[in-house]
């Protein structure tokens, strides 16, 4: 591991405490009002197949492990998990390591991925596609049966925000569902800012929609679109596997300090127009590659299953609203909060207002 | 002001009588058959709120004043205004100005705005979110009660052109309702190619729907897709407020000219397609900043408050349709018109007819 | 002809056998299952204008001849016919050539077009909207009458891959129906890695809506969206013509081929999220121009009407799904396949299990 990336990391230490999906209370009581979540309640009404029914398996944490300079062991499981979508409804989620999204995978560019999924789905074969990887989908991405566990191996070697879903048939439902993530491909020479940068976060934007229906997944509106925040973890880099998302956390920064946030969005079916309240962004790297930069921009468009890594500098103290400027998915959810304070501590103070 | 900034205020000189929102006469007649009409004209139904009911405020202009060599007063009204947003349809618009869009702000790169909200509105808090400057939203975009006066104060010091609108909650409905507009930050040094240009337009697409109606907003389709026109105002380039909005008066130009648009999609919820018929984009700056430079596009994407400056020439006397390339939203509206004569004065020949 | 040119003929030639809008066996099933072919089947209760009723026009190829080193004779037809959108469903759609999307036209960048569209269609005008050209349409992109024939005459100068369609109005209707295709404008300096380049494809995605009806052409869903994937011929390196939209065969590459695809979206109305599964792209080029590089990309952003010229490079043997990743219109059927072998030769065996 050269300098370059250590210096990272060490940068990334105070960031590790964050969150996203964050309604401001004026957007959660209009939503009362309007009946969005009523809406997303009325999903339970929708079956939960069979082998589903009472199951709500205990998240098992992801494990990445380096194993060697360009050689790091990864493995994760596809397992069915109640997830909170919003304060009254749980969502019987197929997920990645019990998270819908699923934990954040970091490596670097050029690293041998040995990847292991175990399926603890008793009646569902899954898969991975890692978006971030070369390999033919019909072996590499293929799938592993009900309480089996495949193995897989593929070199990573494009920097970037990567999405990664489950690729089984109709894969609409698998990412639907909640079989989405984000895995990060840190650039072998880093980022030009690098040495610049004071917080980093990962924000990852879904939709999520009736319960397993695949004519609402694919002719319906959202009932929930919303900001998941994941942290960076210090040392290997590799995220800590907490996910604070509709928790009313904020993420957290100092004045002045100069923020990253690596953004993806998974979808499964909407674009994103990416844009925090207050500011505008310095650098703008499309799907994280360095090459592909971008500078002064107010909204980054993403495509379903796109990437970004923005940079901005907060000039004062108060609350920045970060959300898709398609508004009507604001509205549904979409709306995280970066809190900046003198000392970058939370102050206690409500995090509304805007 | 430098040197480069006059030369492109005397080419702006010729374009101050323009328009937008055209509809070709064919496309009237089919809108009137398929019923779109109709549409737009049944959101009469919904109600008005109580203290709105009988306000159709006149428009105060927007006051934009240069008090030194960075510093600009900007001053703006929150008010309740009737937009004809088709011939026998008034909206009761929530409004910067009475406009809606609202009037294009024009400043310079590392300018300091000293801003000034007056809300008339009798009932409801409004305030404003400028995505050209750098502020703490809870602070620099806070409400301004209603009968009362805000004043804040942010440096522009990114280059572009940039949505404004209100950022009161539910953000979604100040904006749906019509409290969107554009500032144009111009960049210090010019764009690379402003002696060339021959005439600049504004256009500034935004969607309508069911009046007031969050769900609408939320989960509907856009009753009405529509572009204004802004004018460019000679000397400190600063707009005279005029909107011609669905008047079918064409955009003016003369055979050869090169013709610059600063675009911007104010959403509230959908993309655009920008596209202009007959020509290819020779030059395009995303959200109007020189660093991102496109050559060749004929369509340039605009995430949801996106904008971008596109430059293109001429060749030929006629009428040039300027559309949203997503057709179900040109159809509803999303169409301007340029006209190329001779000598670029009317010649009072029918736009229709492509 | 230069040299440049030569090289990259010869590198196309093993690239004649194609395919697309392949759904795989999986996504048949699940569409089987919800519905979707029954709602495409339903569209035929919607009524066939009276003139059309018993047509169904046989395909006439298109006319491309070389008259010059920077001159060409493109003859057109706009007819009347039936095309199979899914096994049990044939749409009557108004076409270019009898084809939806119409044959790929490929000319070089510099190039004068000479046009000629017939119009074979009884009852209905229709016209020829180049993105590559310049030209006031209001007149080179004028109707033609039923029965009549057109010409006109306008230069190709942007290098790209663009889109054509019917610009009679309303618009929406004629390309909903059928009247869209692409035009590739090949750079006089060429592609940068022209060189490298082992197999070369062209994709168009397009969206269908119920028969003819304006209303859900403007608000509905689309029932099918697919791509289409046409051929590059030899020499000339304009197309054979063929199209194998649906048809199960793949497109075929050898273990390391470096492949390029030009891919155009022409809506009418959904932007798309291009996205090669197992790999991500080397280079792109937005709209097809060599000035508009991206690097590392995982999917690219098509606006209505967009193109891109994507490259990448296959690593193992197996097929690799492409997909626009708005999932819900994968689910509907924007699903094609790129079967790679050892020998770049179908081995037969099946390509679904992704």
């Amino acid at each position: 591991m050269n300098s370059r990336f250590k210096m990272v990391f060490i940068l990334a230490l105070s960031s590790m405490v964050i969150l996203a999906g964050c309604n401001s209370s004026a957007t959660d009581e209009s939503s009362k009002k309007d009946g969005v979540v009523e809406a997303a309640t009325s999903t339970n009404e929708v079956e939960v197949i069979a082998p589903h029914k009472d199951l709500n398996q205990e998240p098992i944490p992801v494990k990445i492990e380096r194993i060697g300079e360009n050689e790091v062991n990864v493995e994760m499981t596809s397992q069915i998990t109640d997830i909170e979508i919003s304060p009254d409804y749980n969502y019987k989620a197929w997920t990645f390591n019990g998270e819908a999204p699923g934990p954040v995978v970091v490596v670097k560019e050029g690293d041998m991925i040995n990847f292991t999924l175990k399926n603890m789905d008793p009646a569902i074969p899954h898969s991975m596609d890692f978006h971030a990887v070369h390999a033919a989908p019909s072996k590499g991405f293929a799938n592993v049966e009900p309480d089996e566990t495949g193995t897989f191996r593929y070199p990573a070697n494009k920097p970037g925000v990567f999405m990664y879903h489950c690729g089984t048939a109709p894969v609409l439902s698998h990412i639907a569902n909640g079989m989405h993530g984000t895995i990060i491909v840190m650039p072998k020479d880093g980022y030009p800012n690098d040495a610049e940068i004071d917080r980093e976060f990962v924000l990852i934007q879904n939709e999520w929609y009736k319960y397993n229906d695949i004519n609402d997944f694919m002719n319906g509106e959202p009932s929930q679109v919303v900001f998941s925040a994941k942290a960076l973890k210090e040392g290997d880099r590799n995220t800590n596997g907490d996910t604070f998302s509709l928790k009313n956390e904020p993420l957290l920064a100092k004045v002045g300090d100069r923020i990253r946030i690596y953004v993806n969005n998974v979808g499964p079916n909407e674009v994103s127009s990416f844009h925090v309240v207050g500011t505008v962004f310095d650098d703008v790297y499309i799907d994280g590659n360095p090459y592909n930069h971008m500078q002064g921009l107010q909204t980054v468009m993403l495509p379903a299953s796109g990437g970004a890594v923005v940079e901005f500098t907060v000039t004062e103290v108060g609350n920045y609203p970060i959300v898709t400027h398609q508004f009507n998915h604001a509205q549904k959810g979409a709306v995280a909060m970066l809190k900046v304070t003198e000392d970058g501590k939370d102050d206690g103070k409500a995090v509304g207002g805007h």
